[in-house]
């Protein structure tokens, strides 16, 4: 199995995709918040990536049961019934509901994925339960970092590296690119203290600045889901 | 002082570099070549984007201590006087000449990092050196890795993070982006064996496959230099 890891989305569309599973995280938080959404029975996503395209989809289905959620600079958009705090998607919210979701960089990420065979859900919430997923399927991998406005952070790529790791560690016979070795060395420096490092990272103090310091604290929440979502055909579900 | 990493040419553009110290790395092996050369008597480099613009240059000048210099895809251009081996700037071939040099990855970091209040030459060969020049000069700090075809490569940033490595071991408090704590913590992973990390990278396995292992092996000879060249109007040169 080859796995490679692209840094940001810029990094995504530059590379082959046809035949792969591509994993696209963004650890702080949008995948984080959606795999919590899940758990407390969220039916979908449908990733937009502008503000206007959210309010006009939701305009035009006109369905009760379709949700707004997002954020611009980590804080609410005006009229919409979500953020993206994993806080915001408690049971009684979000149950047989989708959400039309539009973040800054998680949803370029999983617009630049598209072209892949199969598209998972990644996050620190469910590292263990993606790795078996990935295994199961036996496909090449591409690790898709939301990363931060087309640059590198750290917390996406350390959860990439950390599934690296469990594959390996599974005895997955595996061929890493330089972005993969670099991943997975990533990990193994932090992995004994994932909450320090979304801490420390430069977006886990931005979040911690404003006043979102819970947020971090559960996105460090390592394997407490074992929900794998897919990205098919526009939406985000669970597909068993 | 201030410490960022671009992982790539795309990336370094996307950055502020007014006012900032940025050292351009190639470790393999177009800047540990100039290094190569300036210890030979080399008296300076003008990087150019295009094989053509090289050729056109040259014709234009006719100076006989004008040299063509350079690689596509780690081989030699035709009718170049020069390679990208550090093995072929000898000193009686380079002595008191000037270098007109197009790389692939390079020359596009270097020309990127033009926006610099000042740009330095860096590789493993003159870590140390450059290090201290960065302490005197006290300005915040870009480190612009090269990469490879606007993708991360590994050895660039290994070297980056030892430049931070040394700036703190140095007493300077530093702030460091994300991308400055991954480089340090990928330094600190393989400081003890430059040249495994050198020759299992992406790219050093590439080199030693098309018989260019010997230039991988003088690419890690870490701090065999206490040179620090200068790109400055359009020239790379020693400034003292």
């Amino acid at each position: 199995m080859k796995i490679d890891v692209a840094f940001t989305p810029y990094e995504l569309e530059k590379k082959d995709l046809q035949g792969k599973s591509v994993v696209v995280i963004d650890a702080l938080r949008a995948t984080s918040t959606m795999i919590v959404a899940f758990e407390n029975g969220c039916s979908g996503f449908i990733p937009v990536s502008a503000v206007d395209e959210a309010r006009q989809l939701a305009a035009l289905k006109k369905d009760p049961n379709l949700l707004l959620g997002g954020e611009r600079r980590a804080m609410p958009i005006e009229g919409f019934h979500l953020g993206n705090s994993p806080r915001d998607y408690r049971p009684e919210k979000v149950r047989g509901k989708v959400v039309v979701m539009t973040t800054t960089n998680g949803t370029r990420a999983l617009l630049a994925a598209r072209k892949a065979e199969e598209v998972f859900i990644g996050s620190f919430l469910n590292i263990s339960a993606l790795t078996g997923r990935l295994e199961e399927v036996s496909r090449d991998v591409i690790i898709a970092c939301a990363g931060e406005k087309d640059l590198f952070c750290l917390e996406d790529t350390v959860c990439g590296g950390g599934i690296i790791d469990g594959l390996e560690k599974g005895g997955v016979p595996i061929l890493t690119a330089d972005a993969a070795m670099a991943a997975k060395v990533l990990y193994e420096y932090y992995e004994n203290d994932i909450y320090g490092m979304l801490s420390g990272c430069a977006w886990g103090q931005y979040l911690e600045s404003v006043g979102l310091g819970k947020d971090v604290r559960i996105c460090a929440q390592v394997d407490s889901s074992r929900l794998v979502p897919v990205y098919r055909e526009g939406k985000i579900f669970l597909d068993r």
